[in-house]
This record gives structure tokens, sequence and C-alpha cells, in this order.
């Protein structure tokens, strides 16, 4: 799991449907992407979300969709495969936006300390770069 | 692992540095975002990638960060923690664009068959949809 996780290549797709594209048909063009997976070899996993407009810094976008892959090389395989081309032609045509991005996995930091790396007593670790420094003033700045 | 998978609480953010940032300065700023796990009770992970260039649909955006969080009521939490707020601070500012998304994972497939849906056996279980038309026509389409 470790090596799945630290190093996994995604690709993040985030979409906005155009206006009128209704439920049903966005449910479908979601089933199809995620069919996906039954058709490319090197696709590993398909995910997807919806935004719950928190910070209502989206730009938009409405949907999220993580793809994951074996190697750089089955990307580049998704990119031009024929089932990729043909779903694509189905849904590029509902989106209003979208803006997609494939890159490899980076782990820096998880909260159950299981890389190392955890908020459990390995803080002192990692210098407190700036971007703390008021924390370091104030104490925890937790209660600021 | 089911669990923290699907429903997983996420947030996508999407980045573009100023020209003239500093490979040295994006370390620190990475550094410094990876350190709010730290800092904020509900954030759990902070993963990070850069992007590969395979598509070149990716809107200009270079850097991405994945954040997950222990519900929405602690991504509401972590939007207004101070110590969110002092990274922001600095984070911002050497920004020509950025994009962040929070949203609820679904799991909807993956190659291993572990939820059930995956590759191995179970294609049969979902409707092939719409989008794969040409694939039922033309046998597996993955020679076309």
């Amino acid at each position: 799991m470790e090596e799945a996780k630290g190093g996994e290549l995604k690709n993040i797709l985030m979409a906005k449907f155009k206006e009128g594209t209704s439920e049903s048909q966005i449910e479908q063009l979601i089933e199809s992407f995620a069919n996906l997976v039954n058709l490319v070899e090197p696709m590993k996993s398909f995910h997807w979300g919806k935004e719950l407009s928190i910070e209502k810094e989206e730009e938009g976008y409405i949907h999220v969709f993580e793809t994951t892959f074996e190697s750089v090389e089955g990307m580049a395989e998704y990119a031009v495969h024929p089932a990729h081309h043909d779903f694509a032609k189905l849904f590029l045509p509902n989106l209003e936006k979208m803006c997609s991005i494939g890159y490899r996995l980076v782990r820096r930091r998880d909260g159950t300390g299981q890389d190392g790396t955890g908020r459990d007593g390995t803080e002192q670790r990692f210098r407190v770069m700036f971007g703390t420094s008021k924390m370091e003033q104030n104490g925890t700045g937790l209660n600021d």
C-alpha cells in the first residue's frame, strides 16, 4: 500500500457540465467513464466526487474525476486508446469547461504516522518553515 | 481501508506559481502546506504532485495538492483555522492562478476487484452504457 500511494500516477479531471445536461445524462457519462477501467488495461482505478462548496474557490468546476495508472507509459497509452477516444466524443460536448492534469503523487504527511512523517510524535523531525512563524511566537496558534 | 477510500473527504488544490518563484521557495511553501497536518486536527493527510504534461489540458496548472479530512465539519474547521490562514497569507501571493475544490470521493471501479466492481470477472454486472457502442459493434475495440 505504501508503494501504491507514494509514486502513484494519477489524473485529476475537473469538469463543469453544460447547463441543461440532465442528472441522468451525467450519471450515464460517469458510468461510461468508470467503464474505461474495464477497457483500458493500464488504467487501474476510477473515483469521482462532486464539490461541496466549502471554500468557493472551485472556479466553476463541479465534478472531480480521479483515475490512476500503472505507469507513465500507461497514461500515454490511455491518452490515445480508442475506448478513451470514443468516451471523449460523448463526454466533451457536454462540458462547459474542464481541466485535466496528470501527475505522480508524492506523499508528504499523513495524520496516521504510517509513513513516519505523521502527527504522532514526529513533528520535531521537520523544521518549522516560514508560514508557521506566527504560531512559534504565540504558542500553538490554535486559539488565535 | 474500504471506508476510508469510499466516502473520503478530499480537497484538490491546483496551482500555478508566479514566474520568478524559485524552486526553493516552492519547496518551502510545500513544506509549510504539508506541516498543516501537524497543526489542524481534522486534516488527515497531505500529498502533492507536479503535472506530467501528457495530455496538455491542464489549463496552466502545474502543482496539485491533495488533502483529506475526517468530516465535512473538519473541512469547514480547516477553512477558518488560523494556521491555514497564516499559510494562505504566504502561499497565495506566490500564485498566478489556483483552483480549489472539496468533494466526497465516490469509488466506482478499480482494476483490483477489491470492491467487487473491478476488472476481474465482474464486468457483466454493469450495463455497458452508451460510449462503448463502437466497441460492442467491433468486438473489443482495443485494436481499432
